[in-house]
């Protein structure tokens, strides 16, 4: 296993951790650069979702048979692991589907009326967008030329007194962190409830925040299971929120006329949670903790560096956000390339001809890649196991496939 | 593994697939009997979700690397299982978290007025009426002494035009079959919109209806993993349904102003769905498949037979439900003890003395269980795995258990 002691041979150490990094892809390794998607799972991860299958298996909750006590002991435990993670109480956290449904709840829990502004992210993910748009008068805060939060126009929108202001810790796009802590605190002063998107900033462990009401992030993208997404309230933040859904697990009691709703988390929890990927969580989170924050930061932050500085030397690529390599960004970063429109391709021989798994497309943050180009984008998202020789990798391979798929006819 | 050749050795053949079987408790056999909670895992679906997160462990759709599109090609082919098993077309089924997730996905998304009238069972589960008592106003179907259904009184309110008639498979509590397929074609006739809980038949293969437009079930309750509901909307019924949530995976495109919708089932399925856990379900598909409906059925019944047989013989038990053998049942009985209340030490005693898992409590359908005894009652629930012999076990134990428990102090 992992120790704490390097930085910069985190990803020899951890490979081994990985079964599918074994994988060979026609003859080649297999570079997976799609991290800000998906992560992939390490084995005591995997382990821990079949000794859950295997070895407990039972529901969670009321059940007063041994393995249902188990079960329910285990899951209560990692929502304790998850709330130290997230730097809450042990009661503030509702496990949900993913990152998009914890932000749903928030939005459609609030009591929201059709006349109140809600300040969104204009370089967030739909999912931090669209339910607030649903529920209220959505307002986006400005970014610049280079994808930074303008907070000048940012301080102009608070003096409308939102209700709401939701913020994206770091952009999935552009991988730049936003000032989220400095932002809420200005939110806060000016009277409005406070989300943050912390999806892509989790997975870092960056995630302790003042001032902030909600904070939401997934399992499935920080080397756990698909299925899980966190809702953390802080300081009673959830008793604000009015149970969307209804059902099992979710009253304490039930007559043919009245209810009485269990108290938060557990009536924001309806049905039969995600239990084994609950325990998949909590493996990798002791994973992620014997890494340690400060590790896994430094290691986002070289590798950014290394990213920007291939992708800013080579003429034919268009960063999208801070022309700099030592910007505050976590290792993702989307590109264009001048004279070619069709990214899907040139992401289909990346992983075809080359080993190489890379994302295309809008990212789910279409307003903001509009924005900066008229083509979808290219985006390469690394993690914990990938190192500098991997990023180098793929920008050597963007320059053969370019010379090929821009050539004239 | 299993053929289809004979219905009472099944739990027999299966036994070995099933690994926590090989579990012992304090010196003795396992034995599950707590599977309307939720089942147990066979080997092959543990094995596919560790396939998934070893081999694949990429997101779904849009992204155009060759694991993703692995992932979005499985994803897809297992829709099309999922959908040949309950009847209705392989762009008929939404992937939820659970069940209850799925009621109120169509009790939320039907846009239901507060004086809409919609019908719900009075035997269902909680899932199955919290939801539709928040978004109208819900009138209960009665049952009768035994727990059927009183069909008169389903006439007369069906005159009230109700907008939706939600109705319960299969009851947890009683395990009695109601005759959905009759209620269904009244509703339809009625006008209504018709939506039916499976989540206790589905596990027996009991899904093929005409006249339903919504059909809802858990992955876990039919041997998949946990985190994974279904909800299939025949004949188009899914575009009746505003979604809930939007995110990530529910529109077309975005610009700041406005949003193009996703086809359904997609704009019902907001962000990264339980990947790996929609892999276990086809697995767990497959595996019922191969035993096949009949066999699942003719067992279920052998089951539902023993247990009344044996509750009704014993004069310090009172079964919820019909007093004969020979009602069309599922393999789930629920009793209360004459002289004793504490359901939960009962349970408790079974387990930590017996090794038998057992539930106590109100099974989250409080009005029924209210209804027929000012007690909890003790939940028996047999499924493929297990045999008559473990039956005739439970009550051996609770012959001893009573004894002590209901002895004078």
């Amino acid at each position: 296993m992992i120790d704490t002691e390097s930085v910069t041979d985190l990803p020899r150490r951890v490979r081994a951790d990985f079964p599918i990094l074994g994988r060979r892809m026609d003859g080649r390794d297999l570079v997976y650069l799609d991290n800000a998607a998906t992560t992939l799972k390490p084995r005591p991860v995997v382990d821990e979702l079949t000794r859950y299958y295997t070895e407990v298996s039972a529901n969670i909750h009321r059940g007063k048979h041994r393995l249902s006590e188990t079960a329910s002991a285990d899951f209560e435990a990692v929502r304790r692991q998850v709330a130290h993670f997230a730097g809450v109480r042990g009661d503030e956290v509702v496990f949900t589907l993913n990152t998009t449904e914890a932000l749903n709840l928030v939005a459609s829990g609030l009591g929201l009326e059709a006349g109140d502004v809600v300040l969104v992210p204009f370089d967030g993910h739909h999912s931090n967008a669209l339910p607030w748009r649903r529920h209220a008068r959505a307002r986006h805060i400005p970014v610049d030329g280079s994808g930074r939060v303008d907070l000048d126009a940012y301080e102009k929108l608070l003096r409308g007194r939102p209700r709401v202001v939701a913020l994206s810790h770091c952009s999935n796009v552009t991988g730049v962190y936003a000032p989220v802590q400095k932002m809420a605190t200005m939110a806060k002063e000016a009277g409005a409830v406070t989300v943050v998107d912390a999806a892509q900033s989790a997975p870092h462990g960056r995630l302790h925040f003042d001032d902030v009401d909600f904070v939401a992030f997934s399992a499935h993208k920080m080397l756990g299971p698909t299925g899980v997404g966190v809702l953390c309230g802080a300081d009673g933040a959830l008793s604000l929120l009015d149970p969307p859904n209804l059902g099992g697990g979710t009253v304490d009691w039930v007559d043919t006329e009245r209810y009485q709703l269990r108290r938060p988390p557990h009536c924001l929890e309806a049905g039969t949670p995600n239990i084994g990927g609950v325990y998949g969580l909590g493996a990798a989170i002791a994973y992620l903790d014997r890494i340690g924050a400060a590790a896994l930061a430094a290691h986002d932050r070289a590798l950014a560096r290394r990213q920007a500085a291939e992708a800013l030397a080579r003429p034919y690529l268009r960063v999208l956000g801070p022309a700099s390599p030592s910007a505050d960004r976590s290792a993702t970063i989307s590109l264009a390339i001048r004279g070619v429109r069709n990214l899907r391709e040139v992401a289909r021989i990346l992983s075809d001809s080359y080993g190489i798994m890379c994302r295309s497309g809008h990212m789910c943050a279409q307003p903001l890649v509009d924005r900066f180009t008229d083509s979808e984008v290219l985006r390469i998202s690394a993690y914990l196991y990938n190192d500098e020789a991997q990023v180098a990798r793929v920008f050597a391979a963007l320059d053969e496939i370019v010379e090929t798929v821009a050539a004239p006819a």
